[in-house]
């Protein structure tokens, strides 16, 4: 097999076309091959119809040197990944003994037996090398076609990407001694996109160097892309723009390796030995979620309090009655009860209260949907801070969730220097 | 413009290629389209290069009569979609008067100046109609080529979604007195695909008439489509299959219309005028999250207790210091106190207790990652179920959810017919 830095992936199955599914894979898989230096140069969705994989296999082949196929293997009757790829390339499909024995074992271990219609999963066109399925019963396959590589994978995530591993780590021996792409995202918050852009237009693109914006939902993201004929030198000159766009946006830069906010703000709690605990309302666990699904999130919190009703707000939290009255659930004051009394109550270094209007119904002209106010309580006291968010509900459950997470990062990080990690 | 049933999907984006974003627009507009029965017939996703837009556009033509595009209406010089349909048509790029004021009043609002590299968003190829973008700066626009329609969308999905809605009804009007597409998901949980599958054996492909299985994690939806030559039609048809299909997995069937498994939970509260509330640890405040995310939530759930550490079990909850001595916190009985203690706390109908081990650490022999216990706590008392989920730390949290889900709504449809939804 040559070196194949041409890739072209088609994605397979109907439920994708029509909007039953979102395409995850697509996404995991370019980013993998990004990071090795490898292009996809085509990439199509297809219906789970032999003649249409049939046909867009042709056009992929004739754009690159290695195709990727993913979905249809399934046991149930539209799944004809297997069958297509077999007829294309004129090779007849084959029962494969080891992976008949692996689905079996797959469903023991559920202390189940083999459905019948599973069986038809095993089969394999003649010549394929089989990628065992750690995760489910399909096993994926390689198959080499003239000079050219062609991997089928399953469509399920979690199946598809521990075996898309061993396919990096085969792909990656054969690049070995070619040109090295490095891609770096600097992370920022609290900016918009075309700020950065303005602040950063003498930095162009040139030949082995690249330069993009892109911006998320709380975040924009500044891409930095070095193709140069080793690592030493391709670290070296992305260094070199990383520390000239540090030197302009430091304090928006948060991180520069696609650690998400909660990471950043976890790695803050640890590294400072802090701890933390939350009181949300309108946000409705969404903030102590993304906190817990960093690994390890147990050493710095301590746990929270959904109050979204006031007796929850009064009775655990200790919210006065009189506030609720007085300034009402959505406002700075009560806000700031439900940081201090959740910060007493899990006794932590750090509280924070969230209370809002997360729509669509409940705002009123003075109070509308979106408002909402978040509260940070330490040692040295309660602030809060107003905000008004745009959205549908669940987009303002969002914003508020990064909104929270900027507030702790800020306070984190008033006393060192931000984003220290540059340096390491 | 003839009915133009076949579309093309053109997603344009480096970040969408190199797995920096994943591609949500393909799916929503796949959705909307099989709901008018269009069918897309080409899908794919090229950078954000004038010429990859350009052939891609080609090919699309030629397999479509309708073409879509979305990504690439940014402001900054990286994006170059309406430079490449421009010069794909040959018709120059204009400056449109009304979409700069729509820009400069869309700064307005923020309370800001036009920052000057937003002006080149105002400019579409000559001959274009504008598509008014309500949620941010660039305008999208149709053209006509020949006998066909393009039509370009930004890529950000809350610009794309309400700019699309005018792109349906303007579809749909063309569309009208052609045959009609109706789809239609049943929605299953507790059983396998290919149980499912099995079960359905008779229940063939035919002219008109489509069945597939789609496998979720935590529940399988069986999918019907069925096209006839009036809506009458289409609905009589459809509904004998759904009858037919009801009878056999009426225990496993919760859902018809795409609703996900929190809604109907919500739905089943409400009718039957039932609270909740949550204690979850190794959920770390999916299980509230989800709830909250249906609109009107606050009036059936009163909120929940993220009890990460023991000291919030034993304080908040009540949960008896010797309980967590004696069989760990992540045991039956420490979920049927954490589920009696919010119930009693909240002072809800329902209380819902979970604790596991949500990896990567944590696990022992005896207590692995992936154990969890879910009690359900109500007036006739408290009852705990034992899970062993695999996977990775999200997606055991994601399980862990479903699984409660699944749980509450058990609980709420064994006095009332399962998914009586069917007969209305």
């Amino acid at each position: 097999m040559k070196r194949c830095k041409r890739v072209a992936l088609i994605i397979i199955g109907n439920e994708v076309l029509e909007g039953d599914a979102v395409d995850t894979n697509g996404a995991y898989i370019g980013n993998k091959l990004s990071h090795i230096g490898m292009e996809i140069v085509f990439k199509t969705t297809v219906r789970d119809r032999i003649e249409e994989i049939k046909s867009s296999l042709k056009m992929a082949l004739r754009k690159a040197d290695t195709v990727i196929l993913t979905g249809g293997l399934g046991p149930t009757r539209d799944d004809v990944t297997r069958e297509a790829v077999s007829g294309f390339l004129k090779k007849k499909l084959k029962f494969h003994f080891k992976s008949f024995e692996n689905i079996k074992s797959f469903f023991r271990r559920r202390g189940g037996e083999v459905p019948s219609i599973c069986k038809r999963q095993a089969f394999l066109p003649a010549g394929a090398k089989a990628l065992e399925n750690r995760c489910g019963t399909a096993p994926g396959f390689l198959i080499k076609h003239r000079s050219k590589l062609i991997v089928v994978l399953p469509g399920p995530p979690r199946e598809m990407k521990p075996m898309f591993e061993k396919v990096i780590s085969l792909l990656k021996r054969h690049l070995r001694g070619s040109a090295v792409v490095l891609r770096r995202a600097l992370r920022t918050y609290g900016i918009g996109e075309s700020s950065i852009e303005e602040g950063l237009r003498d930095i162009k693109n040139k030949k082995g160097f690249e330069i993009g914006f892109q911006a998320h939902p709380g975040h924009v993201d500044i891409k930095l892309c070095v193709r140069a004929k080793n690592e030493n030198l391709a670290r070296k000159i992305i260094k070199r723009y990383e520390r000239k766009i540090f030197s302009r946006f430091k304090n928006n830069i948060f991180s520069r390796d696609d650690r998400r906010l909660e990471e950043v703000v976890g790695l803050a709690l640890k590294r400072k030995g802090l701890t933390l605990a939350i009181a949300e309302s309108c946000s409705g666990g969404l903030v102590s979620n993304l906190i817990t699904n960093v690994p390890g999130a147990s050493n710095y919190f301590e746990g929270g309090v959904i109050s979204y009703s006031n007796r929850l707000k009064r009775k655990i939290l200790e919210v006065p009655g009189v506030f609720l009255k007085r300034y009402g659930a959505v406002s700075g004051p009560v806000a700031e009860r439900m940081a201090a009394g959740i910060r007493n109550l899990a006794r932590t270094d750090l509280g924070l209260g969230i209370t809002g209007i997360a729509g669509p119904s409940g705002g009123t002209k003075k109070k509308p949907v979106g408002l909402v106010y978040i509260a940070l309580a330490s040692a040295s006291g309660v602030k809060s801070k107003k905000f008004n968010f745009y959205g549908e509900r669940i987009e303002i459950k969002e914003r508020v969730a990064l909104a929270s997470l900027s507030m702790l990062l800020e306070y984190l990080s008033e006393k060192e220097k931000k984003c220290s990690t540059l340096n390491c």
